[in-house]
């Protein structure tokens, strides 16, 4: 009577979030560098209960949002969505319009359509569905090398296949990916390849933003191997920490390199021109507001739309109205894009504060990335230093309460090469300037010594 | 290029709850017995807004409640959530305690431990994981004949097979429960059993509520055939319209019947005495109190609760924060179950509405059963005069602006016998008594000519 879970009750163990997550909840002295957590002392507490108290001061605006809606979701959110969405990609604030990136000047018709757009709990649900969707079992995904992890988590308790592609400083290797598919081309498994998941800006886990030169790369790429595949191969783009650039927001002096990058945020891959119908986009409303209010929302073409709203249907029939209508307000009203430009502010503080300890603590042979925006600094430390949970330098840095995620969790199981195992995302999300400092600190100390 | 999405994505066409929802929303003037939304004058819009001032009044109560938890759900939420169950099983409002059902007379330890209780968005999503954590393409999921329709399109979505047991006024037919049992033994067919899956208080579609002991006697059966299947036979116990029990709240005639049903609710199988370990129990908060903020739960055994956790893992990471908070609120200081106490008493006098106009205008060939709690009332026509999306009966009820749920819709594919298409689910949720009034009369003028 021992195996009668499903496979893919079997194929899925305890992911790594939820223990990183417990760790920093249930340990009160934890310094979590770990967390994607929303940074505790910016959350938007008195500008939530404004926006709710304005939904239920009458039972006209109550009730809809305490009533079931329909599972595409709230059609106010869902039209101010599409607008904001080409509001990024096209002109205008947060995010100012980039120029010279060989778009058309003319947004394409019908791809910032509400049509074309689902609201979701949070993104991630949005990642789950569209790999139900598209993926069977033995099916491949090509994902970033690294990548965010829970994402690998869902392919692999789906029996999915992921393969990695190198990821440089300035997002893909183009040269790579083109191997890998020539490889799995040449061995008949293109055929398998569904789509390629790409986290377009301050990626998690290394803070990378892919150039928009990239990512239109990429698109040529995948189109010119779906007459082998047999079948479109999809861009899923996951612009999570698409709004928390940092530019602008700190008075301080960045590093040019990093100026240059932060100047010029990229649209996203909606905005390249004759490729929209093979772009999935997702995108969330909670991580640059309040990640205790789950609301994301995904860009899908037919039939990929269709099937994802089905399967949502089967999920939960549309996620809670309560707090669709909350960002349908806040976003109508301002209050959001000022909780937005409140974040940029504060992380692009944080990760000065962040820079400055590391500069100062870390060991010359450690080799660091400064974000442009996001939550996410990534470190390299020489070949022959492990970081991963079993490792001495991670668990002398949680007995001295200094909480970080092991590199080698961001990467996809590959034959093709050896997992790196030497590298550590630090998130400044929530801890604190002061926990920052003292956390980089402490294993700046450990890695001298281990060094 | 043609079928590129996945097995699933094939397999999951538009779910008929969503073309139903969609036809509510979208035809103003169109009278909805079919929709199991929340009545709308009794949401507790003011209720709400109160508790979310009290989250949101500071920083301290505000901001956990706008950020990340755990994926099993906010501790004091399951806390409060187990000692709720263990009330409506054993003993206290707003459920009485039951006697005399052979019991044992002490609550059994460990049965309603926080730590067995996970919080989901809705109890729908708990549902859907459960099939993801025990069922493999091809399994068999034994169903209630005629159950829940979403329920069945979660299986078909996951290439699971359903066998329909019949139901009858009181509940499961137990011998043919055991008959189907024999038969999959016989046909080697046992081992593809996962589990039975029953919504055992007011049953959706049809009202009913089985017995204590006809549960107990699932249980027992379940168990009798485990050697054979050669794993656990889970019973997944769906008790979504538990607490909208009728009892003692419309001062009204009820008929004697309903009268002795109302007063002996039943516990749930959790209650049984030896067999907790084969129970998986969702229930959920929202449909006793706002639909709009879906937070359900459930109680699962070791494996299924880890498996499921996980699972929940890669879907959402955890059910927003916020509306836990909302529950966790309402439930301590005991809005929810004024709430729930004000529904019971809305919904017993949109039933007995609904039970006089029935009785008034439909013909007597027409054979209906009366609920004693829930949401609907199950008619059953002629065998002759089908119901179905595509009869005449539901096109002619259409064009009169009144909707209901065909029959058909709640029946599994089931090469075992031919599936019933002359009944209909009649919901008291949305519609107001005037429009109760106005749509059955309607549906009878109608049957009486078509019958």
């Amino acid at each position: 009577m021992k195996s009668y879970l499903s496979k893919m009750g079997l194929r899925t163990p305890e992911p790594p979030i939820s223990w990183l997550m417990q760790a920093a909840l249930s340990r009160p002295r934890l310094i979590s560098l770990a967390a994607g957590f929303t940074d505790n002392p910016s959350l938007p507490v008195a500008e939530t209960r404004a926006v709710l108290n304005q939904i239920l001061r009458s039972p006209k605006t109550g009730r809809p949002a305490l009533q079931y809606g329909s599972t595409a979701g709230d059609p106010a959110l869902r039209k101010l969505t599409a607008e904001h969405l080409q509001q990024l990609d096209w002109g205008g604030m947060p995010c100012r319009r980039p120029k010279n990136q060989g778009r058309q000047h003319a947004v394409p018709p019908g791809i910032y359509s509400p049509e074309r757009l689902l609201i979701t709990s949070g993104s991630q649900q949005l990642l789950y569905m569209t790999a139900e969707a598209l993926c069977d079992e033995g099916d491949i995904v090509l994902v970033e090398d690294p990548t965010y992890f829970v994402y690998l988590s869902i392919l692999q308790s789906r029996g999915l296949r992921a393969r990695g592609v190198r990821l440089e400083r300035d997002g893909l290797d183009l040269a790579h990916l083109e191997k890998i598919l020539q490889s799995l081309k040449r061995s008949g498994e293109l055929r398998r390849v569904k789509l390629f998941y790409l986290v377009s800006y301050f990626q998690n886990p290394t803070g990378v933003t892919t150039s928009f030169e990239k990512k239109r790369g990429i698109l040529k790429l995948l189109g010119k191997f779906e007459r082998a595949a047999g079948h479109p191969i999809y861009l899923l783009e996951d612009a999570a920490y698409r709004e928390l650039s940092f530019s602008g927001r700190a008075d301080l002096p960045v590093s040019q390199d990093v100026q240059q990058r932060v100047t010029t945020i990229p649209p996203s891959t909606l905005a390249a021109p004759g490729t929209a119908e093979r772009v999935i986009y997702t995108g969330t409303f909670t991580k640059p507001f309040a990640t205790g209010a789950r609301v994301g929302y995904g860009v899908l073409p037919e039939p990929v739309f269709s099937a994802v709203k089905h399967i949502k249907g089967n999920h939960d029939f549309g996620t809670a109205n309560l707090l669709q209508q909350l960002f349908a307000r806040a976003l109508a009203s301002g209050a959001h894009e000022k909780q937005v430009t409140r974040l940029q502010k504060r992380y692009a503080r944080k990760a000065r504060v962040m820079k400055q300890a590391i500069a100062k603590h870390f060991p010359p042979s450690v080799e660091w990335w400064e974000p442009a925006g996001g939550l996410y600094f990534w470190a390299r430390l020489p070949g022959n230093v492990p970081t991963g949970v079993r490792s001495k330098v991670f668990q002398t840095a949680l007995k001295n309460d200094v909480l970080y995620v092991p590199g080698e969790l961001c990467y996809a199981d590959d034959a093709a090469r050896r997992k790196p195992n030497h590298e550590m995302r630090i998130s400044i999300g929530n801890a604190s300037e002061a926990d920052i400092c003292e956390g980089i600190k402490r294993l700046g100390k450990e890695l001298r010594k281990l060094i």
